[in-house]
């Protein structure tokens, strides 16, 4: 792919994309955006593929949309988001739940792979609504993230007031947003928004938990699961257990289960087909 | 105003309400409740008050319902507070989640400001509650709550059942309703329940508190936050969105957006005007 | 009772419930599934009992599905539970609320009586989700749990994928869920899954709990407000706040409401009926 505003290369099963514009710690654009949803789309559809890591270039994570958006907006305009966001496409309805999933960062909960964050730097505003989207969330000892937005006069942006409090709860998810306050990764993983890992040899180490999240496990059953999991955000218990009962039903017939059934009595390690 | 149960002041851009009958741990009664209310809607409309902290007279935070009104519910009256709730008007319908909004402590959520529970001493039953329903709960270490409810052949009053879960997650949640048990700070604390401070300068500690929260912030943006992060418990995902995103483009237009552009790029506080 | 594959009986007000095939790791099969479901049946409807322990025999809480069973199934023949599936009754609608109750293991959350998992030792798949549907999970220190699906070709079944995010949040779930990994009694502590408690005297100390629990509180306020709990869960702030002042109403009827506020203003202990 001919990516000018991120980078992407898998190694080990581990897709990692990397937003790469250090010279402006990775402040976010509207081809940012296309760029890494393009990438994100790649990768599930790699079967090479079985984890995706998200991280920055140089010293910083993503430090928010470009103040020359934000500029061009208080400067009276409608920053360029405003339009992106007037001209997304209507959600497809296929069954009922795939609106939840058309927004800007929330098709990262319906990609059939685990999605990790790996927080190497400062993280503000629009980087972190990426962030709450990814499935895990690594930042590195020492750094920072804010919401931002309620000092700069805005209110809270791309789901993040949907999908903070069911992370850390309502109490933590207000004083983020409504301070709009700096904390360091201590505080964070402190309220459970993040895990921490020490800053030397971070990224590797972040590839390394991704890969062996995934690698004992069907990659079959790891689509399924997850969007079991946010679906049943939007359902209620009656729902998500027949969804189950019927998932469960079909897994009996794939290769997988064979599989998984095979190697556990022959006490080898899986040989998972993805079917 | 003309208070006889509470008292209510506001100091650098603080109002605190004071549950005041000490005499008797300032025990709820229907008095209190119209007071407290009238003392918080006051505030809300005072641009001078940017945040509210609710706080007890003497040595306690608020015992409960005054056991004179449950000794005649036991006598077989029904209680005053239970003709309050039969006379309570229908909740007004105008958009689909205002109903949400009108019980007795759930207008708390509405107000478009923080509201901190200030813990200084014992609290229970319908006490706890109220502090249920703030957004922050700050407790004074060494003093204890309990929801009592069980021990007194009661249910789980006031929302109590629908926010406690919310809060500290349900097996925390049942713990406390079924049990009936007192807890310590300590562990309420532990328990994501409350935030523990000394309880020397316990009072003054959470009005600082209360006003770092939202010094640096937009009163608008605070507004409009808070309503977000609490109708996104009534919403699906993309209906949380849609939400975000309509604020956001109302947001682009306010003072309070070019006012936080502006004072960030100046690098100077900000003097935001909640417009 | 004549059950084969289970033992109960009730001590001081607790009823505990034994899966036993200890040869087999208490293995779970239909017969142990009919059997714990009559047997919590019957303590629910004894007025003896106050609690319910759910425990397993020998060194091994539940080791999951029985093996033969998903060997059968990943032979080519569905396995005896998906029969048992397909042929599940439909749920009754009598409330609207009901059919989320009429799952497998979800009848346990409307037994008017708190219901503890005496975790003893490990605990996987189809075991772990019973334990999910228990009120409170007790494990002792040193043993290991696993949701286990993943790397058999499986999914999130029973109930797991909408009740695990409820109780530790959508990050841990995910980690538990995707991976399949194990985890030891201080990470699933750590995580908020379980309470650690010794190993030694580990049965005595979770029945000593379960009956400090009900002690001083009313039954009848027991089971109504564990059903507000879990019904909260599927219904907004307003429906679940209605429910709850008509079950104030009722209990102010009640015989443990007079005897609620009379053992308090005698001081003395309550003596409870339960109606």
């Amino acid at each position: 792919m001919d990516y000018q505003e991120i980078t992407a290369g898998v190694q080990d099963a581990v897709c990692t994309i990397t937003l790469n514009r250090p010279e402006r710690l990775n402040a976010w654009t509207g081809r940012m955006q296309a760029e890494v949803e393009q990438a994100v789309r790649a990768a599930a559809a790699d079967e090479a593929v079985r984890a995706i890591v998200i991280t920055g270039a140089g010293r910083g994570f993503c430090a928010g949309a470009d103040m020359a958006i934000l500029e061009a907006g208080a400067g009276g305009k409608a920053p360029e988001s405003a339009k992106t966001v007037a001209a997304a496409p209507a959600a497809p309805a296929a069954d009922g739940l795939a609106a939840n999933y058309a927004h800007r960062f929330s098709y990262l909960l319906r990609v059939p792979k685990p999605v990790f964050a790996a927080i190497n730097g400062p993280v503000a505003g629009i980087g972190l609504c990426l962030v709450l989207f990814c499935d895990f969330r690594y930042m590195a000892e020492g750094q920072k993230l804010t919401t931002a937005f309620a000092r700069r006069g805005l209110i809270a942006e791309h789901g993040a007031a949907w999908m903070l409090p069911r992370l850390v709860g309502p109490t933590h998810a207000l004083d983020l947003l409504l301070s709009g306050r700096t904390v360091a990764t201590a505080e964070a993983a402190a309220m459970g928004l993040v895990r921490p890992l020490p800053a030397q040899d971070f990224l590797p180490a972040v590839q390394g938990l991704a890969r062996e999240m995934v690698q004992a496990a069907s990659p079959r059953s790891i689509g399924v699961i997850k969007r079991q999991v946010w679906d049943a955000f939007f359902q209620d218990l009656d729902a998500s257990w027949k969804q189950a009962d019927e998932e469960m039903l079909r897994s009996f017939a794939s290769e997988d289960f064979r599989e998984g059934v095979a190697h556990y009595i022959e006490k080898r390690a899986p040989a998972f087909t993805g079917r």
